[in-house]
């Protein structure tokens, strides 16, 4: 069964330029990739934040959250900065 | 042929979760992973910088800098921090 990995982002270029190189960079035989818009999907903002993301871009592999680089914190994205 | 992966760490808690999530989850069929610990070689700093690592763990793949969450900065690497 393949492993789960969540890339969270929110549309900025530090996002684009991580999810273009790191993305795809993953191995398709081992993980099943999912790239999150909080543009287009607002709701899954509490799911991220509880899964450890404080900023975006930011991969959830396995449940473990590593952020990439810094394009926006949790807050700028919630419209709270 | 396989594109270059270089994984920059300095033997941090957070670099060691980032090459073990990470590392093992780049496509091998596609990349050629060199993990580089600068504790051991501390040589390969001016390159690292000279491709944008700012702080570690750091990935560097096809010439791009991508920091992974923070552990450390370049200037407490080098000792100055």
């Amino acid at each position: 069964m393949k492993s789960k990995a969540i890339f969270y982002h929110a549309g900025c270029g530090v996002c684009v330029a991580a999810e273009q190189a790191l993305g795809q960079a993953l191995d398709p035989a081992r993980y099943d990739i999912e790239v999150v818009d909080f543009n287009t999907a607002p709701d899954r903002v509490a799911e991220a934040e509880a899964a450890g993301v404080q900023s975006v871009p930011a991969y959830v592999i396995d449940g473990q959250a590593f952020h990439i680089n810094f394009g926006a914190s949790m807050a700028a994205v919630k419209g709270e900065a």
